[in-house]
């Protein structure tokens, strides 16, 4: 397993759930380097006494939904207090990270995938259909479906091939359905909010009052099936394409570890409507990095940072909500697929192989097109430079044959 | 308030979530005639002892997903139970519906909505693009969506306009988007199923072995902005055109219930994959109905019968997780537009005013295009004929202004 512990320095304090043998159920906790902190331990040191929430409690849930929705004041001031006090008060409190297993870490009621890279839909759309266009609405808004709940597993679970019916040859003249296992199995980098404070319904936050309601960001594989997704998207959108699994990283890595490292959104080509306008329009520096190892020889398939995102959690947050639709805590709102303009920064393999075109080499000898059995995906996102110490560990999962 | 007494005979005993002045926490009920049976307080007079369920404590559970999860012998029993000894042993046990608030009756982990019916599709597409045409996939499997689950909510409950950008005119030279009160909020008549036993990721049951995980059935209004859809659709299908909400009726008519009203699903034009081929393709016998109330007037304006949906729930419930999806007790999946041939059956505002075009006359003496504030929206169904007594009583909504 690779070593994160500079992921995890005193800038970050991220939140995931997890469980040992000494803590068999599990609960919240931190990380410091290699170490796991139980928070529930702390609190029963009195640590956080002075916060007027019941964060002992709070702190043994099997979720972070609880903590999350106390809102940012108290996430504050929860780390202001383990930035100061627990290198010298986690005696007894912490255990090494290999000791560990790390737990989903938000129990999701709804989850939202956007389509918010510029990039992103000009390469797919040149992949598909030759030209390079926006769906209608870009300019508009960041464009989104409703993904499934159910399927999100945390990162280390393994990804089943999923079993549908697409078109078996789209250049054959004529176009036969059959049904098997996938043969276009595809990752999508992503990055995901988690929704703390929730947001009523018919509330309608403006994108520069968004943040309010940010829990903090994760990492999110959004697994595709190119030619179950192909045959299906038409009228509808995504769906058993989609919905077989998603993997999330299990650090929840807080807006206050990542306001070091704003970073302004591209400008906006076109006037947006007053809700969107939001003069701190801005991304975070996070480096993005995906890593496909096949036969055991790594390959690094894409490098690019977040900071390229047209639209900006902010803005997306906002027009989700814009309707009257509330949000609820835990919920997750992912990015849809970070890609920049270059060609090592394609965020699936989609837009990378061209649709099957133009294969990409690995560092094994093989051809990659799409996903094969075997293949292991590792997603990894950092802030700034390793001295800052804000990272988000890894989203990391194997393929498997379909079962 | 409509008398819906009749809905409720022997034959039916569907399930819900009420509570009282004398009973205040919501609970698990059953219904006859205009009576509503406290479940818990009748297995406290031992009447369900001889079933090896905690059932005394499942009742008194605020939803009905734990006695949903018990899978259909169990439901059997108890509706055998009911069935035979409720009407003797009731007393104390039962209030009158009007003392009554019925509740969301399920927590619904996800929701997906198809698009079963042919006619549907075949007049949606005329209305819009001026062409009978089905979606690619159409004759392969039913499309479908994943919907919002936050924005579920039980009959009664009021429905404001959302709010969203569209464009102002699409006859206009120029297609400006605007943003403001949706123009266009429109009704979809639905049925909807809701999970039972569970289906396990990758587990994919076929249609023919679908029944097993269906708790029962509820009306479904998917409300719809048409303006604000329209923009989103392409290319990932609705969201905030639906997002806002979604009504649902309070009582799940188990299958058990409507087994006695089986009518053969029309006949496929195409073969399908063997998953979804079932010898035993049925529908089930129930007659929909929307009335819509405006100025105090009321209008019917569509009758349709369910038989007339191509692709049945097992077929649904067997697309949705074939590629490994699992599907958790509570889940909804709903049917997608209800509609027929005839120009009565049309089950949204879509169609019957084809996009405004053609508008319908109310009996109010104002034209019918799209909803307008004040509007009140009941949908009504009904299995066999009333002396079955196998009725879904309402799901009804009224239209507030944007807010």
């Amino acid at each position: 397993m690779a070593d994160y512990a500079s992921h995890f320095g005193h800038n970050n304090i991220p939140y995931g759930i997890a469980s040992s043998k000494a803590h068999s159920s599990p609960q919240c906790v931190t990380r410091i380097g290699n170490d796991i902190i139980f928070l529930a331990d702390l609190a029963d040191k009195k640590l956080f006494e002075h916060i007027p929430a019941p964060l002992a409690s709070v702190f043994r849930e099997t979720t972070l939904n609880s903590f999350a929705a106390l809102g940012r004041s108290v996430h504050r001031e929860v780390r202001a207090i383990l930035q100061g006090t627990v290198m010298d008060q986690r005696d007894g409190c912490s255990e090494p990270v290999e000791n560990e297993n790390l737990h989903k870490p938000v129990h999701i009621g709804d989850f939202t995938d956007f389509s918010a890279s510029k990039d992103h839909v000009l390469n797919a759309s040149e992949a598909i259909t030759g030209i390079r266009a926006l769906p209608p609405a870009f300019q508009n808004y960041p464009v989104s479906y409703a993904g499934r709940c159910s399927s999100i597993v945390v990162s280390g679970t393994p990804v089943s091939r999923p079993l549908g019916q697409f078109i078996e040859d789209y250049t054959a003249p004529q176009k036969r359905v059959i049904f098997g296992p996938s043969r276009a199995l595809d990752y999508e980098l992503e990055v995901g909010i988690v929704i703390g404070k929730p947001v009523e319904p018919r509330q309608r936050p403006k994108a520069s009052d968004a943040d309010e309601h940010i829990f903090g960001l994760v990492l999110v594989n959004d697994w595709s099936a190119r030619d179950i997704q192909a045959l299906e998207m038409n009228p509808l959108g995504p769906f058993n394409g989609k919905n077989f699994a998603t993997s999330i990283s299990p650090w929840v890595i807080t807006l206050d570890a990542l306001e070091g490292f704003p970073v302004a959104a591209p400008a906006h080509t076109e006037p947006v409507a007053a809700f969107l306008s939001d003069p701190r329009s801005v991304n975070y520096a996070v480096n993005l990095e995906v890593e496909l190892i096949r036969n055991g020889t790594s390959t690094t398939t894409c490098k690019v940072g977040f900071q390229t995102m047209y639209w900006t959690f902010r803005h997306m947050l906002a027009h989700h909500a814009i309707g009257g639709c509330g949000l609820r805590t835990g919920d997750l709102i992912a990015s849809g697929t970070v890609s920049g303009e270059g060609d090592t920064e394609h965020g699936c393999l989609l837009e990378l192989s061209r649709r099957r075109r133009k294969p990409a080499q690995l560092n094994d000898g093989s051809e990659l097109r799409y996903l094969e059995d075997g293949d292991i995906v590792r997603f990894k996102g950092r802030a700034g430079i390793e001295a800052d110490g804000v990272g988000f560990g890894e989203c990391v999962g194997a393929i498997r044959s379909a079962e």
